[in-house]
């Protein structure tokens, strides 16, 4: 019902302005930002070709250093192959019913400067989109380490194929969440610093 | 007009459902994600304390490895402290005409395993946070490098009094856009492996 009201009032607010709409963009986005959770109870569902072509879209829309975009994505939903991969990634909790995982990837080479520093930061920018799409669409996500591991890189390396100058940054579970899984509130005051540190 | 046509629909399909609000905000979502911009071009206007919150607030829930929350913002929005740190910064174009600027800081010593790694990851997803509520509010956002480079961060720390064992990770220009800059369409499919590299 609130959002029936919300709507109506958009509605008479929208006589030749865009301003509600807006309002509506802002406060839909700032929800799902603060909605992401590290998502590690998962259905066994699984995830839509179309929703994780969305999703991955969302990561390209990230910004990188003078637009080199030196990330890749390798997605995989293979049963089989999740398992293969679970058995290098301890750390990669709920990935026996994750629908899916997305590897972001990224290549120094390629990345600004050939910089490894930004081609992290470019990878991370795009993870983060990756995350909220998720939540955005219902799903759940989790970002799970492999760089700067030398072994888990390694062994993502070998079950999906990725060359040695590729560094899988990432393994971020996707899937349909129970929804034990709620948000922190991270918010503290005192990490602000106003006009001076 | 669309927008209230959109609203009615919602709020014809509400009846028992969440379904209709989960759609607009995974469309209103990803709306701002597709069209965040690196904002070069701002009207000078000032930016509003309760947005500068609002936009960090965002930042900091971002997820960060194993929750270490390593973060630490300045805003600064005096004018002749822009100018001090645009004295060192000729890659923060359209610094002189911004409202405000974040200085996303990241200390190595807090983050999980004490990693510098860690640390600029964290630092960077709590960014792409930043420049999406910023885009989400009707402002516009633009990371300019400080790190990697020795000499910009010094310059920040210099201005700014951050002390040496936090990195300064960018300096994030918010303000009024102009209008001028567009978003680019980023996606390439052949970026994305499906199974296997």
């Amino acid at each position: 019902m609130r959002r029936l009201f919300v709507c109506l009032i958009s509605g008479l607010m929208l006589a030749g302005t865009v301003s509600a709409k807006e309002t509506d963009m802002a406060k839909d986005t700032l929800t799902v930002i603060h909605s992401r959770k590290s998502v590690i109870s998962f259905t066994g569902a699984a995830v839509s070709t179309e929703n994780l072509n969305t999703i991955i879209r969302a990561g390209m829309a990230a910004p990188t250093a003078v637009n080199k975009q030196p990330w890749s994505f390798v997605v995989v939903t293979d049963r089989k192959k999740l398992d293969a991969l679970a058995a290098g990634l301890p750390n990669a909790r709920g990935i026996n019913k994750a629908g899916a995982v997305i590897v972001v990837c990224t290549e120094p080479g390629k990345a600004n400067l050939q910089s490894k520093d930004f081609a992290i930061i470019d990878a991370t920018l795009a993870s983060e989109n990756i995350l909220l799409a998720t939540e955005a669409l219902g799903l759940g996500g989790h970002w799970t380490a492999s760089y700067p591991y030398e072994d888990k890189m390694k062994h993502v390396r070998t079950v999906l194929g990725i060359p040695a100058a590729v560094i899988p940054l990432n393994v971020i579970l996707v899937g349909v969440p129970t929804g034990v899984d709620k948000p922190k509130d991270k918010y503290r005051q005192d990490k602000i610093h106003w006009g001076q540190w």
